[in-house]
């Protein structure tokens, strides 16, 4: 039978509805180039599927590296920074291992530090701020001997970030510091320079728009990444999307067109939700916005499903009752879900 | 820093080397149809790379339950099978579980047992007999409580496999049953009953021919996989590996195919090398052939390198000192080793 601490938990899941407009799981409104897919494929089909990919995905390790100005040794890449971050955390989070997890935050932290049976220290996000509560997790790495912090920042699902020097102050503490920066494209963020405690998980899924292929990488020192690599399955991203990110970052202007384009209508959204009585909009430095009902949220999510619009209830988050959370889509989008959101709030 | 259970470990390496015969991963020699990776890409091309794979990848799971008689529920499916076996090895085992594996066989079992902190019972295989040593597995069961016995069977890398009725005499012991039959489609196994205490494995890396996918599934009763689905990662298969999959499963006749040929090419490779005088073949009912050689098994593999055949030096396993493994390859593939082996054997 399953373990005590499995039985214990509950599944992950994800309210599967249709709608016109989907703006509910972070994602990129904007598809990869169809020329580029053409290409991709083109190559694909003359690959041998019947053949393991590269065992150490050399060619998406060099070509982040190189992106980066980092060396193939400090990346890792996964299918999904999912899988990173649970490599990582099977290789520093041991029972009753403290466990720094700022709350709410993106809810797969828990779970797997849970499976890992690490002892999870919360600090309470206040979603209002915009930035997040690095005073107490200071003191609270602080206050834990070989403690482990998980941070992401922007953070998911409120939008505040980690405060300028934020990475540094945490790693002065002596933790080791599992950064999350899949948003991070969106707040104009650099990846933090390396250090031995330090890893940083970044995504193709969102500011590249690649969610379909679930490509992550990590960067970490060569040390550090060995570490984690012993822990991480061998094999995991598959020739398909290592090729695609490879492509992908020979274009880079993709991944800056969208960027500049999403942050441009996310701050657009923003002021306009801002201008909507009845709702309280949170700051975010993110491709998406969080904000609290007056009205039940539940109502509302559910009115703007009956219309075509498909955003998160995050509700059931610790601290964001009665809070929507909803992605930056189109300009389209965007004004078609706060012309709705005006009239039922 | 990592954990000490994960600095004492040492990585899952592959020794890389380039050859024109590769018969060193237990890869399919066969590709898939060329008509069918068009038709598979040209779909991929429309789909939005966008926008997250199906959260539960229901299309698949349908497929695979269709084609196997059971239920959508019954069926998980991930990013090979290496990933289902992490999520069930992180749902049975937790510290000092005592996990019974035979040896040698899979590294990556005990790998994942150790990042666990499961406690490892080995038994040994004896790489001469067709079957692996169920009563001692049964023996090793029966004295601790609550234990995970995980098989695979066909065995990598020696052959062997469980005897008939071993999956229900292991399940009487009141054990939890991780059942790996990745290459069982070359013994002519077929899925085991589902029981609760019983998860068994399958990939499409092998009689499908689709190893650079990355498609694995297992099978369970709802309620078991329910509790592995707590642990598993979501959105594990990425939308081009999910539709290739679906699209194999459509042409069943690729795998009867592929298989038949193999047993063929098998049952040849295994006559023709056991009249080579100085090495001694060990049984298989597996696409690859281990083998014994009285010269030093590295001055052979060496040997064959230099003549342009990759096979995989397995010396280093428990048991398997001067120990080596041929994948079955194509008749070509499989006439070109033999000769070179009776050369320098």
């Amino acid at each position: 039978m399953s373990r005590t601490a499995i039985a214990a938990m509950t599944a992950y899941t994800l309210e599967l509805r249709e709608a016109a407009t989907k703006l509910n799981q972070n994602e990129n409104p904007f598809d990869f180039p169809p020329e580029l897919k053409r290409t991709l494929v083109n190559a694909i089909v003359e690959r041998r599927w019947n053949r393991y990919p590269d065992f150490e995905s050399n060619a998406l390790r060099g070509a982040i590296a190189k992106a980066y100005g980092l060396a193939p040794e400090n990346i890792l890449v996964g299918n999904g920074s999912n899988e990173l971050l649970a490599a990582a955390i099977g290789t520093f989070v041991g029972p009753n291992t403290p466990t720094i997890i700022p709350r709410p935050s993106f809810s797969l932290y828990e779970k797997l530090v849970t499976v890992a049976g690490g002892a999870i220290v919360n600090v309470d996000v206040d979603p209002r701020h915009a930035h997040l509560p690095l005073a107490e997790m200071i003191d609270a790495a602080s206050a834990n001997e070989h403690a482990v912090v998980i941070v992401c920042s922007p953070n998911n699902p409120t939008g505040g970030i980690l405060p300028p020097g934020g990475v540094e102050r945490l790693l002065d503490t002596g933790a080791t510091l599992l950064f999350d920066r899949a948003y991070g494209d969106f707040a104009n963020d650099s990846l933090p320079l390396l250090h031995e405690r330090l890893v940083t998980f970044s995504t193709f899924s969102k500011a590249w728009g690649l969610a379909g292929l679930r490509i992550g990488w990590l960067a970490a020192t060569a040390g550090t990444a060995r570490e984690v690599r012993k822990v991480k399955l061998p094999y995991s991203l598959n020739i398909v999307s290592e090729a695609a990110a490879v492509l992908a970052l020979e274009n880079r202007a993709i991944r800056d067109k969208n960027v500049s384009v999403l942050v441009r209508e996310r701050e657009r959204l923003a002021a306009a939700m801002r201008g909507i009585r009845r709702i309280e909009v949170f700051p975010s430095a993110a491709n998406f916005i969080s904000f609290r009902t007056e009205r039940p949220a539940k109502a509302i999510f559910d009115e703007l499903c009956a219309r075509g619009i498909l955003i998160r209830d995050i509700s059931g988050y610790f601290g964001l009752a009665n809070c929507l959370r909803v992605s930056v889509g189109t300009a389209e989008e965007n004004d078609q879900f706060v012309a709705v959101l005006k009239e039922i709030a």
